[in-house]
Protein backbone atom coordinates (compact mmCIF):
# COMPACT_ATOMS: atom_id res chain seq x y z
CA UNK A 1 0.00 0.00 0.00
CA UNK A 2 0.89 3.49 -0.47
CA UNK A 3 1.28 6.29 1.91
CA UNK A 4 0.32 8.96 -1.14
CA UNK A 5 -3.12 10.20 -1.61
CA UNK A 6 -4.66 8.79 -3.96
CA UNK A 7 -6.60 10.39 -6.82
CA UNK A 8 -9.19 8.62 -8.62
CA UNK A 9 -9.65 9.56 -12.70
CA UNK A 10 -12.68 8.54 -13.86
CA UNK A 11 -11.98 6.73 -16.94
CA UNK A 12 -11.73 3.33 -18.01
CA UNK A 13 -9.32 3.89 -21.10
CA UNK A 14 -5.84 2.79 -20.06
CA UNK A 15 -4.57 4.64 -23.18
CA UNK A 16 -5.94 7.93 -21.32
CA UNK A 17 -4.75 6.91 -18.04
CA UNK A 18 -1.12 7.00 -19.19
CA UNK A 19 -1.30 10.07 -20.78
CA UNK A 20 -2.88 11.62 -17.24
CA UNK A 21 -0.05 9.65 -15.35
CA UNK A 22 2.46 11.34 -17.60
CA UNK A 23 1.24 14.63 -16.81
CA UNK A 24 -0.55 14.76 -13.16
CA UNK A 25 2.11 11.46 -12.09
CA UNK A 26 4.66 14.34 -10.10
CA UNK A 27 2.03 15.78 -8.10
CA UNK A 28 2.58 13.46 -5.30
CA UNK A 29 -0.87 11.52 -5.33
CA UNK A 30 -1.38 7.85 -6.34
CA UNK A 31 -3.49 8.05 -9.15
CA UNK A 32 -5.67 5.31 -10.15
CA UNK A 33 -9.07 4.21 -11.79
CA UNK A 34 -12.31 3.60 -10.62
CA UNK A 35 -11.50 -0.12 -10.87
CA UNK A 36 -8.30 -0.07 -9.14
CA UNK A 37 -10.12 1.45 -5.99
CA UNK A 38 -12.84 -0.37 -6.00
CA UNK A 39 -15.28 1.99 -7.26
CA UNK A 40 -18.28 0.40 -9.33
CA UNK A 41 -21.24 2.82 -9.68
CA UNK A 42 -22.81 3.71 -12.52
CA UNK A 43 -22.76 7.79 -13.34
CA UNK A 44 -25.41 9.28 -15.67
CA UNK A 45 -24.11 11.60 -17.51
CA UNK A 46 -27.13 13.91 -18.44
CA UNK A 47 -24.92 17.32 -18.33
CA UNK A 48 -25.64 19.63 -21.45
CA UNK A 49 -22.53 20.94 -21.67
CA UNK A 50 -18.68 19.37 -21.65
CA UNK A 51 -18.04 21.23 -17.89
CA UNK A 52 -20.99 20.04 -16.54
CA UNK A 53 -20.50 16.06 -18.08
CA UNK A 54 -17.16 16.55 -16.30
CA UNK A 55 -18.25 17.49 -13.14
CA UNK A 56 -20.96 14.97 -12.77
CA UNK A 57 -18.33 12.33 -13.04
CA UNK A 58 -15.75 13.85 -10.81
CA UNK A 59 -18.47 14.54 -8.12
CA UNK A 60 -19.91 11.10 -8.28
CA UNK A 61 -16.45 9.29 -7.82
CA UNK A 62 -15.32 11.85 -5.13
CA UNK A 63 -18.66 11.27 -3.01
CA UNK A 64 -18.73 7.10 -3.53
CA UNK A 65 -14.83 7.38 -2.62
CA UNK A 66 -14.10 10.30 -0.22
CA UNK A 67 -10.67 10.69 -2.33
CA UNK A 68 -9.79 13.52 -4.53
CA UNK A 69 -11.64 12.74 -7.92
CA UNK A 70 -10.76 14.19 -11.96
CA UNK A 71 -12.91 13.41 -14.56
CA UNK A 72 -13.05 14.96 -18.44
CA UNK A 73 -15.25 15.06 -21.12
CA UNK A 74 -14.47 16.15 -24.83
CA UNK A 75 -15.68 15.79 -28.06
CA UNK A 76 -15.62 17.96 -31.78
CA UNK A 77 -17.78 20.98 -32.24
CA UNK A 78 -18.63 21.29 -36.26
CA UNK A 79 -19.75 25.07 -36.72
CA UNK A 80 -21.74 24.51 -39.53
CA UNK A 81 -23.18 21.89 -38.03
CA UNK A 82 -24.57 23.83 -35.15
CA UNK A 83 -21.72 22.95 -33.20
CA UNK A 84 -22.75 19.47 -33.50
CA UNK A 85 -22.00 16.45 -32.46
CA UNK A 86 -20.60 18.27 -29.46
CA UNK A 87 -21.28 16.77 -26.32
CA UNK A 88 -22.60 13.73 -28.37
CA UNK A 89 -19.39 13.05 -30.02
CA UNK A 90 -18.89 9.79 -29.29
CA UNK A 91 -22.67 8.34 -29.13
CA UNK A 92 -23.28 10.26 -32.55
CA UNK A 93 -24.76 8.10 -35.31
CA UNK A 94 -24.69 5.54 -32.26
CA UNK A 95 -21.99 4.09 -29.96
CA UNK A 96 -21.08 1.40 -32.05
CA UNK A 97 -20.70 2.94 -35.46
CA UNK A 98 -16.91 3.20 -36.59
CA UNK A 99 -15.28 6.43 -36.94
CA UNK A 100 -14.75 6.00 -40.80
CA UNK A 101 -18.71 5.97 -41.05
CA UNK A 102 -18.74 8.83 -38.65
CA UNK A 103 -16.25 11.00 -40.26
CA UNK A 104 -17.31 10.02 -43.76
CA UNK A 105 -20.43 11.01 -42.52
CA UNK A 106 -19.46 14.89 -41.43
CA UNK A 107 -17.57 15.22 -44.51
CA UNK A 108 -20.37 14.52 -46.64
CA UNK A 109 -22.65 17.03 -44.56
CA UNK A 110 -19.96 20.05 -45.06
CA UNK A 111 -19.89 19.14 -49.13
CA UNK A 112 -20.05 22.56 -50.83
CA UNK A 113 -18.75 24.52 -47.38
CA UNK A 114 -15.93 26.34 -48.60
CA UNK A 115 -13.04 26.91 -46.01
CA UNK A 116 -13.80 29.61 -43.97
CA UNK A 117 -17.20 28.03 -42.93
CA UNK A 118 -15.00 24.57 -41.98
CA UNK A 119 -14.22 25.83 -38.82
CA UNK A 120 -14.29 23.00 -35.78
CA UNK A 121 -12.80 22.37 -32.32
CA UNK A 122 -12.06 19.68 -30.14
CA UNK A 123 -12.89 20.42 -26.84
CA UNK A 124 -12.07 18.59 -23.33
CA UNK A 125 -13.64 19.95 -20.19
CA UNK A 126 -11.48 18.19 -16.84
CA UNK A 127 -12.84 18.57 -13.59
CA UNK A 128 -11.30 17.98 -10.06
CA UNK A 129 -13.39 17.57 -7.18
CA UNK A 130 -11.91 17.54 -3.42
CA UNK A 131 -13.71 15.90 -0.49
CA UNK A 132 -14.07 18.60 1.01
CA UNK A 133 -16.36 19.84 -1.47
CA UNK A 134 -13.66 21.89 -3.63
CA UNK A 135 -13.87 21.88 -7.24
CA UNK A 136 -11.99 23.36 -10.54
CA UNK A 137 -12.99 23.06 -14.15
CA UNK A 138 -10.62 23.72 -17.08
CA UNK A 139 -11.79 23.78 -20.57
CA UNK A 140 -9.40 23.85 -23.47
CA UNK A 141 -9.65 24.06 -26.95
CA UNK A 142 -7.73 22.45 -30.09
CA UNK A 143 -8.97 25.11 -33.11
CA UNK A 144 -8.87 23.51 -36.68
CA UNK A 145 -11.25 22.78 -39.87
CA UNK A 146 -12.94 20.22 -40.94
CA UNK A 147 -10.82 18.50 -44.17
CA UNK A 148 -12.26 17.16 -47.17
CA UNK A 149 -11.25 13.56 -47.06
CA UNK A 150 -9.82 11.44 -44.35
CA UNK A 151 -6.44 11.16 -43.20
CA UNK A 152 -3.98 9.78 -41.35
CA UNK A 153 -3.54 6.37 -38.84
CA UNK A 154 -2.57 8.53 -35.78
CA UNK A 155 -4.90 9.49 -33.08
CA UNK A 156 -8.26 8.28 -32.71
CA UNK A 157 -11.76 9.29 -33.23
CA UNK A 158 -12.38 12.13 -35.55
CA UNK A 159 -8.40 13.16 -35.68
CA UNK A 160 -8.79 11.91 -39.80
CA UNK A 161 -10.89 14.51 -40.50
CA UNK A 162 -9.79 17.40 -38.06
CA UNK A 163 -7.03 19.92 -40.50
CA UNK A 164 -4.97 21.54 -38.85
CA UNK A 165 -3.80 24.53 -41.31
CA UNK A 166 -0.61 25.32 -39.56
CA UNK A 167 0.34 21.66 -39.86
CA UNK A 168 -0.59 21.22 -43.41
CA UNK A 169 -1.97 17.59 -41.98
CA UNK A 170 -4.80 16.16 -39.92
CA UNK A 171 -4.62 15.52 -36.34
CA UNK A 172 -4.05 12.08 -37.55
CA UNK A 173 -1.18 12.80 -39.52
CA UNK A 174 0.90 14.47 -37.12
CA UNK A 175 2.73 12.59 -34.12
CA UNK A 176 1.57 11.40 -30.83
CA UNK A 177 4.17 14.06 -29.43
CA UNK A 178 3.21 16.83 -31.60
CA UNK A 179 -0.25 16.02 -30.73
CA UNK A 180 -0.44 15.97 -27.26
CA UNK A 181 1.67 19.39 -26.57
CA UNK A 182 -1.40 21.38 -29.39
CA UNK A 183 -3.96 19.10 -27.92
CA UNK A 184 -7.37 19.97 -26.33
CA UNK A 185 -7.14 17.27 -23.35
CA UNK A 186 -3.02 17.86 -23.25
CA UNK A 187 -3.48 21.49 -22.41
CA UNK A 188 -6.52 20.94 -20.12
CA UNK A 189 -4.64 18.32 -18.55
CA UNK A 190 -1.18 20.35 -18.10
CA UNK A 191 -3.00 23.46 -16.60
CA UNK A 192 -5.06 21.53 -14.39
CA UNK A 193 -1.56 19.92 -13.20
CA UNK A 194 -0.23 23.25 -12.90
CA UNK A 195 -3.53 24.14 -10.74
CA UNK A 196 -3.54 21.23 -8.34
CA UNK A 197 -0.04 22.07 -7.58
CA UNK A 198 -0.95 26.02 -6.72
CA UNK A 199 -4.45 24.95 -4.83
CA UNK A 200 -1.64 22.85 -2.87
CA UNK A 201 0.37 25.44 -1.85
CA UNK A 202 -2.12 27.51 -0.91
CA UNK A 203 -3.85 25.52 1.22
CA UNK B 1 -8.35 54.96 -21.53
CA UNK B 2 -6.32 52.53 -20.25
CA UNK B 3 -4.07 50.29 -22.18
CA UNK B 4 -4.50 47.63 -19.59
CA UNK B 5 -6.58 44.21 -20.84
CA UNK B 6 -10.10 44.46 -19.63
CA UNK B 7 -11.96 42.07 -17.12
CA UNK B 8 -15.39 42.68 -16.99
CA UNK B 9 -17.26 41.19 -13.70
CA UNK B 10 -20.61 40.15 -14.23
CA UNK B 11 -22.06 41.92 -11.56
CA UNK B 12 -24.53 45.25 -10.90
CA UNK B 13 -23.66 45.28 -7.21
CA UNK B 14 -21.10 47.97 -6.25
CA UNK B 15 -20.06 46.19 -2.77
CA UNK B 16 -19.47 42.92 -4.61
CA UNK B 17 -17.13 44.88 -7.03
CA UNK B 18 -15.03 46.51 -4.45
CA UNK B 19 -14.65 42.76 -2.71
CA UNK B 20 -13.58 42.26 -6.18
CA UNK B 21 -11.36 44.79 -7.13
CA UNK B 22 -9.51 44.00 -3.53
CA UNK B 23 -8.58 40.87 -4.77
CA UNK B 24 -8.17 40.31 -8.27
CA UNK B 25 -6.96 44.02 -8.41
CA UNK B 26 -3.37 43.53 -8.86
CA UNK B 27 -3.47 41.09 -11.40
CA UNK B 28 -2.95 43.92 -14.35
CA UNK B 29 -5.69 44.09 -15.95
CA UNK B 30 -8.66 46.48 -15.75
CA UNK B 31 -11.83 45.52 -13.73
CA UNK B 32 -15.04 46.64 -14.59
CA UNK B 33 -18.74 46.20 -14.87
CA UNK B 34 -20.85 45.20 -17.77
CA UNK B 35 -22.73 48.36 -17.24
CA UNK B 36 -18.78 50.46 -17.64
CA UNK B 37 -18.48 48.18 -20.42
CA UNK B 38 -21.24 48.95 -22.49
CA UNK B 39 -22.86 45.72 -22.10
CA UNK B 40 -26.27 45.35 -22.19
CA UNK B 41 -27.60 42.00 -21.99
CA UNK B 42 -30.54 40.34 -20.51
CA UNK B 43 -28.72 36.62 -19.40
CA UNK B 44 -31.14 34.04 -17.97
CA UNK B 45 -29.55 32.14 -15.08
CA UNK B 46 -31.05 28.77 -16.42
CA UNK B 47 -28.34 26.19 -14.59
CA UNK B 48 -29.07 23.48 -12.14
CA UNK B 49 -26.04 24.09 -9.86
CA UNK B 50 -23.87 27.09 -8.52
CA UNK B 51 -21.07 26.41 -11.90
CA UNK B 52 -23.22 26.45 -14.34
CA UNK B 53 -24.64 29.32 -13.85
CA UNK B 54 -21.29 31.22 -12.82
CA UNK B 55 -20.65 29.87 -16.50
CA UNK B 56 -23.58 30.75 -18.32
CA UNK B 57 -23.52 34.74 -17.03
CA UNK B 58 -19.42 34.88 -18.16
CA UNK B 59 -19.94 33.59 -21.29
CA UNK B 60 -22.57 35.45 -22.01
CA UNK B 61 -20.49 38.61 -21.43
CA UNK B 62 -17.36 36.94 -22.82
CA UNK B 63 -19.09 36.55 -26.20
CA UNK B 64 -21.05 39.97 -25.93
CA UNK B 65 -17.59 41.44 -25.28
CA UNK B 66 -14.86 39.69 -26.43
CA UNK B 67 -12.89 40.52 -23.47
CA UNK B 68 -12.30 37.87 -20.45
CA UNK B 69 -15.19 37.82 -18.39
CA UNK B 70 -15.90 36.54 -14.68
CA UNK B 71 -18.90 36.05 -12.82
CA UNK B 72 -20.01 34.00 -9.74
CA UNK B 73 -23.04 32.20 -8.31
CA UNK B 74 -23.51 31.79 -4.56
CA UNK B 75 -25.88 30.33 -2.13
CA UNK B 76 -27.46 28.38 1.27
CA UNK B 77 -27.33 24.90 1.46
CA UNK B 78 -29.00 23.81 4.57
CA UNK B 79 -28.88 19.65 4.71
CA UNK B 80 -31.78 19.87 6.65
CA UNK B 81 -34.06 21.04 4.15
CA UNK B 82 -31.81 19.16 1.36
CA UNK B 83 -29.90 21.26 0.38
CA UNK B 84 -32.58 24.42 -0.28
CA UNK B 85 -32.26 26.96 -0.77
CA UNK B 86 -29.26 26.34 -2.74
CA UNK B 87 -29.07 28.26 -6.22
CA UNK B 88 -32.31 29.66 -5.26
CA UNK B 89 -31.03 31.33 -2.75
CA UNK B 90 -31.81 35.21 -3.83
CA UNK B 91 -35.27 34.28 -5.16
CA UNK B 92 -36.48 32.00 -2.58
CA UNK B 93 -39.65 33.05 -0.79
CA UNK B 94 -39.51 36.01 -3.69
CA UNK B 95 -36.89 38.03 -4.99
CA UNK B 96 -38.50 40.86 -3.10
CA UNK B 97 -39.43 39.22 0.39
CA UNK B 98 -37.22 40.90 2.98
CA UNK B 99 -34.73 38.53 4.97
CA UNK B 100 -35.57 38.95 7.94
CA UNK B 101 -38.49 36.36 7.03
CA UNK B 102 -36.51 34.34 5.02
CA UNK B 103 -34.35 33.88 7.85
CA UNK B 104 -36.84 33.03 10.21
CA UNK B 105 -38.79 30.79 8.04
CA UNK B 106 -35.63 28.69 7.88
CA UNK B 107 -35.62 28.48 11.71
CA UNK B 108 -38.91 27.60 11.69
CA UNK B 109 -38.52 25.01 9.54
CA UNK B 110 -35.71 23.36 11.33
CA UNK B 111 -37.86 23.50 14.78
CA UNK B 112 -36.98 20.38 16.86
CA UNK B 113 -33.86 19.24 14.31
CA UNK B 114 -30.67 18.87 17.07
CA UNK B 115 -27.57 20.42 16.70
CA UNK B 116 -25.73 17.60 14.70
CA UNK B 117 -28.26 18.13 11.93
CA UNK B 118 -28.34 21.66 11.48
CA UNK B 119 -25.62 21.93 8.99
CA UNK B 120 -25.17 23.80 6.08
CA UNK B 121 -22.83 25.80 3.78
CA UNK B 122 -22.48 28.72 2.24
CA UNK B 123 -21.05 28.00 -1.50
CA UNK B 124 -20.08 30.17 -4.06
CA UNK B 125 -18.98 29.29 -7.62
CA UNK B 126 -16.86 31.21 -9.49
CA UNK B 127 -16.15 31.13 -13.29
CA UNK B 128 -13.59 33.25 -15.90
CA UNK B 129 -14.29 32.62 -19.61
CA UNK B 130 -11.19 33.92 -22.01
CA UNK B 131 -11.65 35.22 -25.31
CA UNK B 132 -10.37 32.24 -26.76
CA UNK B 133 -12.86 29.90 -25.21
CA UNK B 134 -10.92 28.49 -22.54
CA UNK B 135 -12.54 28.36 -18.84
CA UNK B 136 -11.91 28.17 -15.58
CA UNK B 137 -14.30 27.44 -12.68
CA UNK B 138 -13.09 27.55 -9.08
CA UNK B 139 -16.04 26.17 -6.52
CA UNK B 140 -15.43 26.88 -2.58
CA UNK B 141 -17.28 26.72 0.81
CA UNK B 142 -17.99 27.83 3.90
CA UNK B 143 -19.60 24.77 6.28
CA UNK B 144 -21.62 26.31 9.57
CA UNK B 145 -25.08 25.50 10.82
CA UNK B 146 -28.11 27.13 11.05
CA UNK B 147 -28.61 28.73 14.34
CA UNK B 148 -31.65 29.06 16.90
CA UNK B 149 -31.99 32.82 16.13
CA UNK B 150 -32.08 35.85 14.02
CA UNK B 151 -27.92 37.44 15.52
CA UNK B 152 -25.74 40.07 13.81
CA UNK B 153 -26.01 43.11 12.02
CA UNK B 154 -23.23 42.67 9.72
CA UNK B 155 -22.76 40.95 6.14
CA UNK B 156 -25.77 40.32 5.02
CA UNK B 157 -28.60 38.07 3.33
CA UNK B 158 -28.62 34.74 4.96
CA UNK B 159 -25.54 35.68 7.92
CA UNK B 160 -27.98 36.55 10.63
CA UNK B 161 -28.95 32.24 10.56
CA UNK B 162 -25.54 31.18 9.99
CA UNK B 163 -23.96 29.71 12.95
CA UNK B 164 -19.97 29.40 13.04
CA UNK B 165 -19.12 27.19 15.70
CA UNK B 166 -15.61 27.65 15.70
CA UNK B 167 -16.31 31.60 16.64
CA UNK B 168 -19.66 31.03 18.76
CA UNK B 169 -21.12 33.69 16.85
CA UNK B 170 -23.00 34.30 13.05
CA UNK B 171 -21.31 35.37 10.15
CA UNK B 172 -23.28 38.20 10.56
CA UNK B 173 -21.26 38.93 14.63
CA UNK B 174 -17.85 38.39 13.03
CA UNK B 175 -16.11 41.46 11.19
CA UNK B 176 -16.17 41.96 7.55
CA UNK B 177 -12.56 41.18 7.81
CA UNK B 178 -12.82 37.58 9.73
CA UNK B 179 -15.68 37.04 7.17
CA UNK B 180 -13.88 37.70 4.14
CA UNK B 181 -10.71 35.36 5.03
CA UNK B 182 -13.06 32.54 5.84
CA UNK B 183 -16.02 33.19 3.29
CA UNK B 184 -17.12 31.07 0.41
CA UNK B 185 -16.96 34.36 -1.60
CA UNK B 186 -13.37 35.44 -0.54
CA UNK B 187 -11.74 31.96 -1.16
CA UNK B 188 -12.84 31.20 -4.01
CA UNK B 189 -11.99 34.57 -5.61
CA UNK B 190 -8.92 34.36 -4.23
CA UNK B 191 -8.45 30.82 -5.59
CA UNK B 192 -9.30 32.55 -8.54
CA UNK B 193 -6.67 34.83 -8.59
CA UNK B 194 -3.93 32.78 -8.04
CA UNK B 195 -5.13 30.11 -10.84
CA UNK B 196 -5.14 33.40 -12.90
CA UNK B 197 -1.72 34.40 -12.38
CA UNK B 198 -0.51 30.90 -13.26
CA UNK B 199 -2.82 30.70 -16.40
CA UNK B 200 -0.47 33.75 -17.66
CA UNK B 201 2.69 32.70 -16.44
CA UNK B 202 1.80 29.26 -18.42
CA UNK B 203 0.59 30.58 -21.53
Amino acid sequence: MSDKKKLIFATGNPGKLKEIKAVLGDLGYEIVTMKEAGIDIDIVEDGKTFEENALIKAKAVCEASGCLAMADDSGLEVDAMNKEPGIYSARWMGYDTSYDIKNQAIIDKLQGVPDEERTARFVCACAAVFPNGEELVVKCNMEGRIGYEIAGANGFGYDPIFYLPEYGKTSAEITPEEKNAISHRGKALRKMAELLKKMEASE
